[in-house]
């Protein structure tokens, strides 16, 4: 924050001109007069997607057709985009690999720590969790927890470290935790929380659906077990994009993962009816890539690598806090006194890059409707239920995507919703058709 | 057959001139100087597709943004598309979604399977299949019959009913079976062989990868119980295309599916901590739908239901026998005394929409580099290879698909193998690199 006094337009504009990552937004097709924070649930279309897609249709499907599994790579596409994710997520290459969904591919790393942690000690039944973890999250790990004989124990989160310590942990299998929650926006150290996990015996697992290419993350740095993460988010991937998953090398072989098809298996094109796991991580790979939508998430990602010889994950978390912490100071000086509370921590260090605001507990304000009549007026962000308690409010969620945001869309956001507040605009917009995708 | 004897290259010409479904043909871009025999591997690209993607990434998701997922229908997209799959193979509305790839959703079937069979009477241990099963169902079945305490048993086909008969059935929980086998071509008839399953007290799970868009099904004519397709071979979705599921309505709410996902959870965007399955088929969805993959797949789709006006499913059957019967034709009479052996069913009742034709036991032909020659001349099939025995020999495989393939194209294949074989073309065809996708 170089001024923080300075919170005028013009202040804004002068940090966005003498902001070094400010090209990097060149790189994408943006609606006009749209302001858009909510690349936390949807990323942004790089330029170069459209035109990459459609090659991939006409010309490497449409005349390549089969020839294309060699010529144009196909086969090697979920290894080639898994390794530039690996880039900016701290796995070494082949470590990482892109397929399935994000809840399929939470399925198979999930099943597979809770095998490991079965073998090594069968006492080891509970799989630990944040109780406002992101639902499919918690979905998935309820099946694998009832196919393994396991419970499945949910936490607020800051209870985990007690149910983790001093041998309170002895009989926790696996700790899965998002690192940053899609609610609150709250980020975990995921290096110390790893330590905690491990100290007690435990794997830990994280889901780095709103990590990936939002702040820098290094799964062999913090020595983490297990990983997924998602496409469409800040990783610009398109809607539904592929999702990745990571396992530590240590991990990788011990054992299959049930979703064992023909692309894990150690010689797909030998067609033996018995299974032989492929080594490493392409054991985690299941049927046939998805081609069109790799390659279009190998788009998205090739614009956040672009951010490298400018600094990288390092330079775009610098100006994600900057990002945030402007959002804040702005709510302070001109949303004091309007009900709204900013329900994420104000420690950077804790924070993603994402800032939610809950509404009053009174009912006063309708947070669907005002994010209604600020979509209306082109600030697209989101909103999250919550059970219209102070402790878990109803939601306005915005994110910083620091490869396209600028400190002008920051300001311009917190001045629209201070004029839907004031001029109640809210009161008229519901309208408008429900659920946005997180 | 209208005239079995005139098999010349202008007689072949004559009967596309008199093909009604000819003009079908007219919706795909195909590759100049390329005779495509490999739909059953890969199909080809519906010019509508390409448009329509671009629109999906430009439009829904560059302009629309999250918004796209109510206004541009895309939460709709797994049962919008699974409805029109639906009446390719006799579900109806509802029973079928889009999701996935094949192997994921034969994971969630098969495990859906296993489950009422166990509940319903544990003795059921075994799931039956047929060895030469396409290999991704095998492995895929391994892990669902570990997880279950069941075990997989693998039979040649024509073993199986004696499997199954008066009381030796007795202990199978699931008969899992590909309609038509991807080597062989060999078509199962789905109303009596499921007969026979149920008859033992057996649930019948069907695997239609080469059946969906090639050959009329008729799920609920048939009784089955399950069901998995693939929607980039004869669908025409492009490569890695979402896949389907189906359950008979009398199963689908019985069990969850393993992969319990918020997108087959009861309310998604609820967010609820606990996993509460949708009604029906939803629940059979798990993560993000893959948008730009399932709208290209749709265009597939689409361009098979054009042919609903000129007799739909029994109208391209009908061509399609008449394509195989042509080929056989052909190869008695140009490839008598090859060394070339008819691997497919002569009965065209037991044929789906492919020949495969076997390379000599004692390995004079190699097949591989006969069908690289072909590919240099622009004839695409594939090639599978088998253990090399007269019994499960070394494949050439063609594949027709009636919305595309011309009666030309059946002479002009037979006159490119003929020359390649007379001139030992093959022996320098060595060069091209491995494997291409089935």
């Amino acid at each position: 924050m170089t001024d923080p006094q300075a919170l005028d337009r013009a202040a804004c504009a002068a940090r966005d001109t003498a902001d070094p990552l400010a090209p990097l937004r060149e790189q994408f097709d943006l609606p006009a007069g749209v302001n858009y924070l909510d690349g936390n649930s949807l990323g942004v279309l790089p330029r170069a997607t459209a035109a990459r897609v459609q090659d991939v249709v006409t010309q490497e499907w449409g005349q390549g057709l089969i020839r294309s599994w060699n010529s144009a790579g196909w086969i090697d596409l979920p290894r080639r985009v898994g390794d530039k994710i690996g880039r900016l997520v701290g796995a070494a290459p082949g470590e990482l690999v892109v397929a399935d969904s994000t809840s399929v591919n939470l399925f198979k790393v999930l099943s597979a720590a809770a095998r490991i942690a079965q073998a090594d000690d069968p006492a080891r039944r509970v799989i630990v969790s944040e109780r406002s973890n992101f639902p499919t999250d918690l979905y998935i790990a309820e099946s694998v927890a009832a196919q393994h004989g396991m419970v499945l124990e949910l936490h607020d989160i800051d209870a985990i470290p007690a149910r983790l310590a001093s041998g309170a942990g002895s009989d926790v299998a696996v700790l899965m935790l998002t690192q940053v929650n899609y609610r609150s926006g709250r980020m975990a150290d995921m290096a110390a929380v790893t330590a905690q996990a491990h100290a007690a015996g435990a794997l830990m697992l994280w889901d780095l659906a709103h990590s990936a290419g939002a702040v820098p993350v290094d799964l062999n740095g913090a020595n983490a077990d297990f990983a997924v993460g998602c496409g469409y988010k800040y990783l610009n991937g398109g809607p539904g994009a592929p999702a990745f998953c990571w396992a530590h090398p240590r991990h990788a072989e011990r054992f299959w993962q049930p979703l064992s098809g023909w692309m894990g298996h150690a010689a797909p094109f030998v067609f033996e009816p018995g299974y032989r796991p492929a080594p490493g991580m392409q054991r985690y790979l299941c049927g046939t890539p998805p081609v069109i939508g790799a390659s279009a998430l190998e788009c998205g990602v090739d614009a956040m690598l672009a951010a490298e010889p400018l600094g990288g994950m390092a330079a775009l978390r610098t100006k994600s806090v900057a990002l945030s912490e402007l959002f804040i100071a702005l709510v302070r000086q001109h949303l004091a006194g309007s009900g709204l509370t900013i329900h994420t921590p104000l420690d950077a260090a804790q924070r993603g890059s994402q800032v939610s605001l809950g509404v009053p507990a009174d009912g006063s304000i309708d947070g669907y409707a005002v994010m209604q009549a600020l979509i209306a007026r082109g600030v697209i962000g989101d909103y999250r239920a919550g059970d219209g308690t102070a402790a878990e409010p109803h939601l306005l969620r915005f994110g910083f995507t620091p490869l396209y945001t600028r400190f002008v869309d920051v300001f311009d956001a917190i001045q629209a919703l201070a004029e839907v507040l004031a001029r109640g605009e809210w009161r008229e917009a519901r309208f408008m058709a429900k659920a946005a995708v997180t």
